[in-house]
């Protein structure tokens, strides 16, 4: 039985690519490499083969089963198991925080943007969506490899971590303009959860944001808000 | 058989938001509301109810089939069928252009945030993932009730339609810094296909700019990435 459950120490991603990354960027955290009977002797997997290599890396080429459990698509060829990760958060760099994000999907596009946007730091606050589901490395497209992630839970666990970081809760109520905001680092853009954003406590906490939109719309897209939330503290660097 | 078809003239959108939105803002569209027998008879209901009233909209409250068929979620107690509307794009109005988008759920992500960054006018150059697919319409969050959208077969159809316009690309292989863009209106963002991007071609159409991030990555999630655009084109107005 090959699903995969929240509470497993290891998780896995699907595909070659994503795969790859992590044997690039965390290999002392793989496993084992399941690689589908199906696929191809050929240039990846030679790479595959010459990655593993002299390492404890667990090279597995029968088994039929994982593919069919795991995988949605018949193109998976490649799948690598792995342990989950956590690392403390750097003191004085800058920070994305999520408040109780609960999309597989949209969590591993904001790791990507996270990657994209060259921040390395990411607090969650629990409950929150499964960080190391498969379904979040793979809309991380393998950003999630290159990140420290550490849950807190709560947001005043995470406040009093890192008192030297600025904060900037994003919020539909808050008064300051995105583009006016006073930027200071290090800082902590927090952004709270899909459906009810920020409560109004959070006005107290930081210089709360707002990036002004159409009253019409309930709000942007949790990804789009951190993605413009980022490109704007970055635009003048 | 209630499965939906890119090639029916109408679509469906699914869950009492969704058709109230749609009730609101393209009421002249709308053939048939669903009402779920297990759909209280409430406020809700009250207010599907008096936006039909009075209209040639059929109003079905005894079809527990299509539910089944079309919707995924158990809560879903309405469902609202109508006709697929394009309407021609302003001459005078700013445009978002994709070239070959191809993921749904991405396309709706951007008809979201074109209505929450005030564009009310959308080309999509074909092939392209059905704008009218009833997850692009949830995606949208209801947006597409309030865009007027066209489709063109190539980019050249779109430019010549629009010589008013200022063409701006969005590509990695753009020179000029986003936050750089010389803005002159009626601008048209243009972005391509989530994993091609646009063709070199585009090079030499109008301005082309990038959104500077870690090469590392492949690139930004398409909905995020013209957000950006919206949000750094509409930044200082």
């Amino acid at each position: 039985m090959y699903k995969y459950k929240k509470d497993q120490t290891t998780t896995y991603c699907l595909g070659t690519t994503l795969t790859l990354e992590a044997l690039r960027f965390k290999k002392e955290r793989v496993k084992k490499v399941y690689i589908s009977p199906k696929q191809k002797r050929d240039e990846t997997y030679e790479k595959i083969l010459a990655l593993c290599k002299g390492s404890n890396i667990q090279l597995i080429e029968n088994n039929e089963k994982i593919f069919r459990e795991l995988s949605e698509k018949d193109n998976c060829m490649v799948i690598g198991e792995f342990e989950k990760f956590y690392s403390p958060l750097s003191k004085d760099k800058n920070h994305v925080v999520l408040v109780n994000p609960s999309n597989l999907g949209n969590l591993g596009t904001i790791f990507r943007s996270c990657f994209g946007f060259y921040i390395e730091d990411v607090a969650i606050i629990t409950p929150a969506a499964d960080e190391f589901d498969p379904k979040t490395i793979r809309a991380s497209m393998g950003a999630v490899f290159h990140l420290n992630i550490t849950l807190f839970p709560d947001f005043s666990s995470y406040q009093k971590s890192y008192p030297e970081h600025r904060f900037y809760p994003f919020m539909l109520q808050a008064k300051t303009l995105l583009k006016n905001a006073e930027i200071i680092a290090p800082w902590s853009l927090v952004f709270g959860n899909e459906a009810k954003g920020l409560d109004a406590s959070f006005l107290n906490v930081g210089s709360p944001l707002i990036i002004p939109q159409n009253k019409g719309l309930d709000s942007l897209n949790l990804d789009n808000a951190v993605s413009i939330g980022l490109y704007e503290f970055l635009r003048n660097q």
